[in-house]
């Protein structure tokens, strides 16, 4: 467990980029090789010779279950080795998978004279090239694919080295039926995501979607490392903002997607907060009837909320978010480097998401949260890294039950309604999201004590948690009446009156509610005044 | 079986209506109180008071399951019967189920006075208040509700004989996971259509897409219908055609649903052909990420293909259908009555799919087509409702098994490759999609004989089924270059190679083949002579 396996082609550079990389990590380096020769006690060539190809491949299996068992290695694994499924699965269980690959022309050249290598036998140029389409393919599905052809071994194995991805790094299942994928949490992701990509697009097209000022900080780090893992991005740009998801924006988009070329074996990488995400995802969702494409949110919201999921939408006059799709993400990468950039005060209204995941779902989290609000507050990267880490489980996990919002997943919905009506009716953009999620909770946590349905201890730890995270210090100044019309609009709504998300106790909620207009009433007057 | 049942509260009518209907029908009227208290020997509140509503029940369950076992009756079922689970499933099951409903004040007035009816004491009028709105969400489960409010018994009886389906109805279930639905094939179609609206809606609100050509004819009657049935759907037209499929038509339809403020409650009917189904259908896919939608296709072509299977799609100006989503219809009422009206060339057109539904899965549906292409052609109608509903199981089929097509379904796409590009090449509007596709057939058959994939035998077949429909008169003239341009612009196609499918014997084919460039520019240049 936890060894780095290198594949790659005979003459690809293992083993000796394995050694280069061993000495740099201060791992202990083993060649499968020579662990079959020194249990058979003879020679490749040998092996061959007396129990031929399958026999030499039984050993092959055996010694590779014999490496795979310690831990820490760096394995250069034979090169037909990985082609068995059973030896290729055992080797992709909880290990890091490299693939080392160059062109035919090179690798011939490499192995000029290799008499020792029996399936080179007789002519090494030919049996390359009759082999290497069948292994190519395998080694793509690798984690790590790092091309070989005139870099020097040590340039190679520094190259594996940043590559890798720092320790710590999370990966959440969201086991949505037809469309399972992986949130990986971590820093320094850029190689992840560029092995992702090139791994689900092979040589088809690729484009990056991306707003102009989160560009203008993060667009040529990642654009760098996917054209360094052979993959060339076309970048397109939306504007910051609510203003990326009108119809224009996405019809230029639609643009960009013909003049690229991606079809249905391209994809689109969304690099950005949660309003490109949207609009780049209902892209995705819609360019010929459907593409893949990978969210690496670069803010705390898109994080533990938007990019989760596979909401998309768009805004029209008539409203926000009044077109849009379900279509999951092949895969979502939260870098937490990103976060190093974001304002306080963008990074303190996305706590609201945060909190809300804790209060609808996982009391433990909720307990967790009510230690660790101060660290979580001074920006402390570890802490941070934990509570995204499980905002995004609780929401992948209601997700995968209920991808369509059919059910359950309407929880997370909880102090949306208040939310949405007030973000409707101040204008977009003059109240932060998390902050408007923020009071729409308060208000549902009051509409909670006045049904009686919800708990005293709730609504206090509630209110305590808003609070010190600086969520409930500008009480929103808005019309009683422009809020009762905003909230009649609610998507959710059904014959004009909105159904509420309610909290029961902490960690548990109720959703569907319909609640007594005139204790609405009371709840919006008691807690915002009106 | 084949019984008639009327539901609803006490006092609603039902054995009023029952009589008059039986008269007019020519059947026999059964009262189910009248077999309970007969076969009892006592009446319904001596049963009541000796033997409690349970014992009641019991004795209903047992009386419906004695009338049920009889044939073609009219049955007036008790108020209270339906709500016992295993009562619901028998009457529904292969029975015709009208539930007549009335409002709460009426149903107190028709039932003042009535000491026979043990539920009602003491106080009718609050009986029915607290019996009738867990009763109401059953009776609305009915195929068909009916208000009596206000109406003559003998004019609802009218009502319902003219709103029950022809004999020779179809329903052919699409087995969609998670989207099952069914497609309904008749004559006369009107009322099932209103019915399946309003139990979907309930109090909804609902909006009538079509054509300004098909709503000439055709959106009137529909439009009264569902009326009658107590739906006042708005009615929004897009222009017939191709044009209807540009993004200003989309606006236009989303600006409809708002202004008529369709929600989620809400649904869409679409009136019309191919273009005004996939034009619409989008905007239901995507409006509030996903509403309900019926298809009611007024053309052959949409009632075999386009309207099942639940493609959607828009065109952009760099090509058809790049825009689009993949969502399931609530259900597709193929009305046979819309086929009187259709232009012959319209009609020949449209057999190209029917003639490659059986070619790539039903051996005997070809056979089939072998003997009845003559009545085809001549538009005998009871043939024309055989092939529909023939083809339409053959697409139901496969588009359960692989809605998104990401395997099986492609085999739909017989004869498309080219067809698309022919009609791409030409400039589209200039060669009837039916007769490009019956193109593209006979180029993908010559390929098969090249590859020597496929049987003389099938070619042979389908090039007389072709021939004989009148769809290989007129020979395409088409610049090779341009056709070779179009082909690579294909939706399936990989790294700018199309994926073909191909015939490999009758009723059976193979999809995403990779055929030599060469093999296909002789298939080209024997069958269009370019």
């Amino acid at each position: 467990m936890n060894n780095i396996v290198l594949v790659g082609f005979m003459g690809s550079g293992k083993s000796t980029v394995g050694r280069h990389l061993a000495n740099r990590m201060g791992r202990t380096f083993v060649d499968l090789d020579d662990e079959i020769t020194v249990e058979a006690g003879r020679s490749v060539a040998e092996i061959f010779a007396s129990e031929g190809e399958d026999g030499f491949r039984d050993r092959e299996t055996r010694g590779l279950e014999r490496v795979l068992a310690r831990a820490e290695l760096i394995i250069a694994a034979g090169g037909g080795g990985p082609m068995r499924d059973e030896n290729w699965r055992r080797i992709r269980t909880g290990n890091t998978v490299i693939a080392l690959i160059a062109e035919a022309p090179e690798l011939a050249r490499r192995l000029k004279g290799s008499e020792g290598r029996p399936l080179l036998q007789p002519d090494g140029a030919s049996a390359i090239a009759a082999l290497l389409p069948s292994r190519i393919s395998r080694y793509l599905e690798a984690d790590l694919v790092v091309r070989t052809d005139g870099r020097e071994p040590v340039a190679v194995a520094a190259h594996i080295a940043d590559s890798l991805p720092a320790p710590g790094l999370q990966r959440i299942p969201v086991d949505v039926p037809g469309a399972a994928h992986q949130i990986v949490v971590g820093s320094h992701l850029g190689h992840v995501v560029a092995s992702t990509v090139q791994r689900l697009v092979n040589t088809g097209p690729a484009i990056v979607i991306s707003d102009s000022q989160v560009a203008a900080r993060h667009a040529a780090p990642l654009m760098a490392t996917l054209s360094s893992a052979g993959i060339a991005p076309t970048l397109h740009l939306v504007p910051p903002g609510e203003p990326a998801k009108e119809t224009t924006v996405l019809s230029g988009i639609y643009e960009a997607l013909g003049s690229t070329g991606v079809d249905r074996q391209g994809m689109l990488v969304v690099l950005g907060g949660g309003t490109v995400g949207d609009v780049a995802g209902f892209a995705a969702a819609t360019w010929m009837r459907g593409i893949r494409y990978v969210q690496v949110p670069t803010t705390l919201l898109a994080m533990v909320d938007s990019s989760i999921g596979g909401k998309t939408g768009i805004n029209l006059p008539s409203g926000k978010n009044m077109v849009g799709a379900v279509h999951q993400p092949s895969a979502v990468f939260c870098d937490l480097d990103y976060l190093a950039t974001l304002p306080d005060a963008d990074y303190h209204a996305s706590l609201a998401e945060v909190i809300k995941a804790a209060l609808v779902a996982d009391r433990a989290f909720v307990r967790w949260l009510w230690r660790n609000l101060p660290a979580l507050l001074r920006r402390d990267i570890a802490v941070i890294g934990e509570a995204i880490t499980r905002a995004i489980r609780i929401k992948a996990s209601v997700v995968a039950r209920d991808p369509d919002e059919r059910h359950e997943r309407a929880i997370l919905n909880y102090g949306h309604t208040v939310g949405h009506a007030l973000e409707r009716a101040l204008g977009y953009g003059r109240l932060r999201h998390g902050e408007a999620v923020a009071w729409g909770m308060e208000v549902a946590s009051r509409i909670s004590l006045l049904n009686r349905t919800g708990s005293d201890h709730a609504a206090r730890v509630q209110h305590e948690l808003l609070d010190q995270a600086g969520l409930l210090k500008n009480r929103p100044v808005v019309g009683r009446a422009d809020l009762l019309a905003a909230l009649r609009h609610d998507k959710k709504s059904q014959s004009g009156e909105p159904r509420w998300v309610l909290l029961r106790e902490l960690g548990r909620a109720d959703y569907g509610v319909q609640v007594d207009p005139k204790t609405v009433s009371s709840a919006l007057g008691e807690v915002l005044s009106i």
